[in-house]
């Protein structure tokens, strides 16, 4: 049933154009939310809703695209823009609607009384949402997996089938032209890295990762023998022209830099391959989250620019669940046949039932139906926290940074100790982390990293509201 | 149907009374493999059968006990001996068993003609049966893993659950008195040994391996950085009185030395706990496969002599399939709690699912049901290995080294090149591996291990008379 709403509950204040835009999208976002609009319900025409608000329609379009690439909305061929279904199987929000006043936290030891109804908000990072994961979709993958009998002696690549669904699923999402010679089944980021360093890195070698970057791609790299240089980033991730000319490898996420969640410009892509072309370095492309934007599409991997001098990683960590242990990694046929003989010396081996419950997610359609989902779940997540600490009260100081995408925002808090912040949070029953710990050598930036995988909309949109009151109260 | 057979087909000639055993043993064994004796036929007692042959009753008793230990046998509470089941699922014996004459192998190029018949013998070790494993009960455990909802943020020690059945388990097979906090569930042996070596080893240190010995525990540590010491093992396992006083660490395979096939004796399990008592070094005890012996029960694990210095690995990569990718370590809760605290960083994650479905198989009694099954199934195919190399025609100075367990023989060549008889094997269709790859050192043993994990009993009786051809031409 579709019924057209020529009343949209909107009011725009006079600003600039994408201001305007923003705050069409938040009543929209709010209206969706509250059910003031239904799911299937017509939006007004571009033009009809710009002439109502007097406004040009060039800012209702941008407002529009926004809420398209977030999920909110969807088209129909030839008869206009709709209300979006709401995800299936997740669940609906139990929590008033920000836009709505709240009360205020009551001053008593909240945190506790919220402890004691299992009810703490976890805002760590890096935790996708297992309760997102259709229980129907999981019993199919695994029903496959045990029909399938193990083989005598399972192969160090993966399975070739994977192998080849996997190249399918790279060359359709992410525009990658590989071959099943091309690809491992690894246990995800971390592992692939692993074995990338047994066979490339020798003890002493330099290596670079990006700074501040992944904790664990340090450690990895470490445990290798490696000597690890921070490699700066800024918000649009990392700096080429500073990059080191003796590294033997550089870790980098040129698809939404971890933590700042910057996306790297095509102009310091096309920088980096020339400098590891001329420097004979490896560029290990960790594409962690690249499914997961809400704005615009992504750029296409690195890997595809120049893949000589580029190792490609992704993962189903993140899309998926970590608890599932897979990834993959894509490199010269030379080269993945290398890695997979030093594989048995390094007990590196993925289960093959895994594979097989991989491999049924991939061909039923149902984990790319699971990550668009997700996608929708995470924009409103994100959007949540975003509205929520980007509101009047909150010092303007405190920046959110990074591109719209991913399962986190980073907070700068401007000088302001992030500890604090972190500590009064517990103590209302909100777990966030520091940003420091993503830095080798001393934070450049203060701040937090809030990650909305792991709670509720409702959950998150309760964080935010604990944090933004704790921020509004901090003298700047 | 049971019926008596009094006219049991067998024959003695004299000798001493354990050669007397072993003649009617494997006449036995025989009936059995040609249909001469069909499961449920009752055997005669002891007493009849000592008086039918006229040899003393202990002989008969012996014949039983190693027929009963091999699971040819069974006998039911006060009614007598019986020819057992053969094991549901299992192929049965295609081939003419070994005792009747066998053509010649024609001097054709057999080798070519077997491959393009996909029909090569496989005596690979380390490979379990793969086609043993029951699909109803692989089906059941993955539907049951498929009905477990991920978790949000996976326990590094392992699912609570599983590790509570896995410390029952250890105490009823391996009687290991042991708490859930002693278990951390790995990957297998050698991811349980990259976790201890980056606990316990820095750059450097010492480490002692068994020479001959596993070759993967040498990459582990070497690659973890410390110096690999090997250290001498004889018939019956490792030498405590030579191990240097400065090894950080020590790898071990007690119940049944990987590959020579010893069993620890008890006064040098005493010397070894005293060793690393005196030196402070850490004796990491790999139980591989405990599983599988076929005369008398196993040693109790070195572990519970004393659990302050020793660590234990186990695996179900032997027990049900590398495939898999599952195992346990166990030590002090403290030293566990560290371990698990430093996977993350190692990449050392094993996926729930598989854990999930571990714990399904151990509960519904179906890994025990299957290693019973593939008890009896090793033990035929062991036998008929040891039957064909040990027949009139061997040379008499090719031994068969090692005990009545596990899911390899190793066949001493006392001087005869490997490499030439690897080659001739293969000429004819037979995989076999030299021994060289487990010295670390200059080869003390020439010899081949024969694994018949991964070859059906008809295949390993093909293989066995293969090698026995090419050994009684070798001129000695």
């Amino acid at each position: 049933m579709t019924t057209s709403r020529a009343d949209l509950p909107v009011v725009v204040h006079r600003a600039g154009p994408a201001s305007m835009a923003a705050q069409i999208a938040a009543q929209v976002r709010d209206a969706v939310t509250s059910g003031v609009l239904g799911t299937g319900e017509r939006l007004p025409s571009t033009r009809d809703l710009a002439a109502t608000l007097g406004v040009s329609r060039t800012v209702v379009t941008t407002a529009y695209a926004q809420l398209f690439a977030e999920g909110w909305l969807e088209g129909r061929h030839g008869s206009g823009t709709y209300v979006a279904d709401v995800a299936p199987g997740l669940p609906a929000p139990a929590a008033p609607p920000l836009a709505t006043a709240q009360p205020p936290a009551p001053a008593a030891p909240q945190g506790l009384s919220e402890q004691a109804n299992g009810d703490l908000v976890d805002l760590r990072p890096g935790i996708p949402w297992a309760a997102g994961i259709e229980p129907a979709m999981w019993r199919r993958a695994w029903r496959h997996a045990g029909k399938c009998q193990p083989s005598s002696w399972p192969d160090p690549h993966g399975l070739p089938e994977l192998r080849a669904e996997l190249a399918r699923y790279l060359r359709r999402s992410r525009g990658l032209n590989v071959t099943p010679a091309h690809v491992l089944v690894t246990r995800g980021v971390s592992s692939g890295l692993v074995l990338l360093a047994a066979a490339l890195v020798r003890p002493g070698d330099r290596v670079g990762v990006e700074e501040p970057g992944y904790p664990s791609a340090r450690e990895v790299l470490r445990r290798a023998g490696a000597q690890v240089v921070p490699c700066r980033v800024d918000a649009h991730g990392i700096v080429p022209g500073e990059l080191p000319a003796d590294l033997r490898l550089l870790y980098t996420t040129p698809a939404h830099q971890y933590p700042l969640g910057g996306r790297l410009p095509v102009g310091r892509r096309q920088a980096l391959t020339a400098w590891a072309r001329a420097t004979g370095a490896v560029v290990v492309e960790d594409d962690y989250d690249s499914e997961f934007r809400y704005d615009v599409g992504p750029l296409p991997a690195l890997y595809s620019m120049d893949p000589d001098v580029i190792v490609y990683l992704g993962t189903a960590s993140k899309t998926l669940t970590p608890a599932l242990g897979t990834g993959w990694l894509v490199a010269s046929p030379a080269l993945s046949a290398r890695l997979a003989g030093m594989r048995a010396g390094l007990a590196d081996r993925v289960p093959e039932p895994v594979q097989h419950a991989l491999l049924a997610l991939l061909t039923s359609g149902d984990l790319e139906r699971h990550i668009r989902r997700m996608r929708l779940e995470y924009a409103r997540r994100r959007a949540a926290i975003v509205d929520a600490l980007t509101r009047p009260g909150v010092p303007g100081t405190f920046r959110v940074l990074g591109d719209t995408a991913g399962m986190h925002v980073v907070l700068e808090l401007a000088g302001h100790p992030a500890q604090r912040v972190v500590a009064d949070a517990a103590e209302r029953g909100v777990t966030v982390f520091p940003l420091d710990r993503y830095f080798a050598g001393p934070p450049a930036i203060d701040g937090l990293i809030l990650g909305y995988g792991a709670a509720s909309l409702p959950k998150v949109r309760r964080g935010a509201s604990v944090l933004r009151d704790l921020l509004a109260r901090i003298p700047v």
